[in-house]
């Protein structure tokens, strides 16, 4: 069994849904033809019982792990996904997929809409994460995959995964949900309302019609950076950045850049323009908003009912976007409900972005975890 | 002695650092002429003891109490400043005046430059909370007043408190410094810098240069947008907000609003953009990052050696823009020089909005420390 990294990988595609076949959304809308990018990790079993889907957060993709041709860096999840690791592929066979609304493969707003052969834009109809999970079965169901060992996934993700173990409870063995919460709540819409803001007021926005033209940089990079801020707790920026200067002596007096923190919002800003598109932005964060567990039951022990998924809920002490104190709720109406789950709180410093940098105490957590379940998964 | 409100009350103008004798900014730029916005409340007593400075935050005024002719709402602190309030004006005599760099009557980047005859714009000097002590203390030589009973301020009229006691430790008997921080930290700064990208990525920003033409109003609005999420909690935008709906059954599937919180963000956003100046936005914000007291004296204990003021210190319990450990360290800092301090960590759900809006214990805590402060002054 090797314990190397994953080594190269590459990016699939599948289209479903094509019409007269399409899907039809939570808001009634209907959406066909549509393509999924995914990368897969690792073998399938024979009898298919080691699958497990990693769901991705707002920005990131299909690409979790390994590395594709030529690149310097590997998938957003490489410190969790591979040969030895926490969702170890010498063992289990891991699939990652690009959510519906995405620009990084999957059909979104940037995709040519076949009916008019131009890119779909504010036409695309406004997604659920409920119509990510649909178009998530259709992917396991052209894998021939009729059980998920465990369905994992931080932030975004761990909306996908909460919403999998209630809509498909047979399908869903175990979950792994991380640093997410069970409904959207005033703060995190209110995050999310400005950054959606700052696209759309961006006059390059043009109602969402800037493909071929002027892309609204400014708008996406302000709401990214506002998302930075968000992942990051007060302590990891000040000890990363506290109030240092951009190599020079004293500040300036002007309106120029002074700080370290400003250089790297504006950094991050501006490389997240070059990858992903505002469009998708603007539907992927309405989807997260209306993301209600609750409310779509009438009460959250209801919701958690028919749940047949043994949970492993994880969260961080220093996050402030997603405080454990909400999955605390998630996990007393599971407890409420007789499920089998664990509660892991990790003491960090790294606030939101935790998920994305704490491996050791991570990896023990889901290592154990899918041990357990997974004991008789040959 | 009277016990109703303050009543109607007028701001008042005064002008200081004429030419050849305008004032030195701490960037080493000449200003003047210098106008400052202020109001009284109370009667100076005979021996001039009884007065007291209030500083205002990032976005307030001089119009701290009583009504202005004609006016529905009261100053900003009203629920402070009054007679038989925590700010007794039957017993003190209180100031407040608009900051250095303000759009409030005081001088700033809106004023007209009396060389150009046109408004200043991006002209204006930066300035610091320094400089707008200094021109405070203008203000108080022209009142005649020598020495301060008190110094009070909440945010970013924290800092300037802090300010006056280092700079002139023979002027200040005592000061209450609520919900800020000694020095402005990385998240503090990434904060105020993705507020002021906002305004400059505003095509009508036009450097500045927007006067009399069409304001940035929705770059404006979004730096405001985005200071409100931080001044309210997590707790209290959820106890107000929820995820209700704006006077709608479901929500729309589209990019128009749904939730009470997008509405309020919105309200919050354009009204502001009604009474406040874009570029006095970016000044005073810069001011506040700039500031940093254990940086101008090398350390924090270093800092605070020659103040003699006593100190009452209150944050509360729920501020994350403002948490109650970085005041911590102040009061440290404080008693580490045997400097008399009480420090108040007041539990509340209001987060950093709570100095505006917590009266009974701000107000129980404010008006025992100035009774034993002013023990003795008639």
């Amino acid at each position: 069994m090797s314990t190397e990294g994953l080594g190269n990988v590459v990016t699939q595609y599948f289209t479903c849904c094509e019409p007269p076949h399409e899907l039809v959304l939570k808001s009634g809308e209907k959406l066909g033809p549509i393509t999924v990018a995914y990368e897969t990790y690792g073998q399938l079993n024979p009898d298919r019982s080691n699958a497990i889907l990693i769901c991705h957060a707002l920005s990131g993709d299909a690409h979790a792990a390994g590395r594709h041709d030529g690149d310097k860096k590997p998938g957003w999840w490489d410190i969790m996904i591979g040969p030895g690791k926490a969702f170890d592929t010498n063992k289990y066979f891991v699939i990652c997929s690009n959510v519906l609304g995405g620009c990084r493969g999957t059909t979104g707003p940037s995709s040519i809409n076949p009916k008019t052969g131009e890119p779909y834009g504010l036409s695309f109809p406004v997604v659920t994460i409920d119509d990510m999970v649909h178009v998530q079965k259709h992917l396991l169901d052209h894998l021939q995959i009729t059980r998920l060992l465990s369905i994992a996934g931080g932030s975004m993700g761990g909306l996908q995964a909460m919403k999998w173990c209630v809509e498909y409870p047979d399908m869903v063995q175990s979950a792994v949900v991380i640093a997410t919460n069970y409904r959207h709540n005033a703060q995190q819409i209110a995050l999310h309302e400005v950054g959606r803001q700052a696209i759309m007021s961006d006059p390059d926005w043009q109602q969402g019609n800037y493909y071929g033209k002027k892309v609204p940089k400014q708008g996406l990079a302000l709401a990214r950076m506002i998302g930075h801020i968000t992942y990051m707790s007060e302590k990891s920026m000040d000890e990363k950045f506290g109030r240092k200067l951009i190599g020079k002596e004293k500040v300036g007096y002007d309106f120029s850049m002074d700080f370290e923190v400003q250089n790297y919002l504006r950094y991050r800003g501006d490389s997240f323009v070059e990858r992903f598109d505002a469009n998708s932005y603007l539907y992927i964060t309405k989807a997260v908003d209306y993301f209600d567990l609750e409310e779509d039951a009438g009460s959250l022990a209801k919701a958690l009912e028919h749940v047949s998924a043994k949970f492993l809920v994880i969260s961080f002490t220093s996050d402030w976007l997603y405080p454990s104190h909400q999955l605390k709720t998630f996990v007393k109406a599971l407890k409420a409900n007789d499920h089998d789950v664990s509660n892991v709180i990790i003491e960090s410093d790294y606030g939101h972005d935790a998920f994305l940098i704490e491996t050791e105490r991570q990896e023990h957590a889901i290592g154990h975890f899918l041990k357990r379940i997974s004991k008789g998964v040959s």
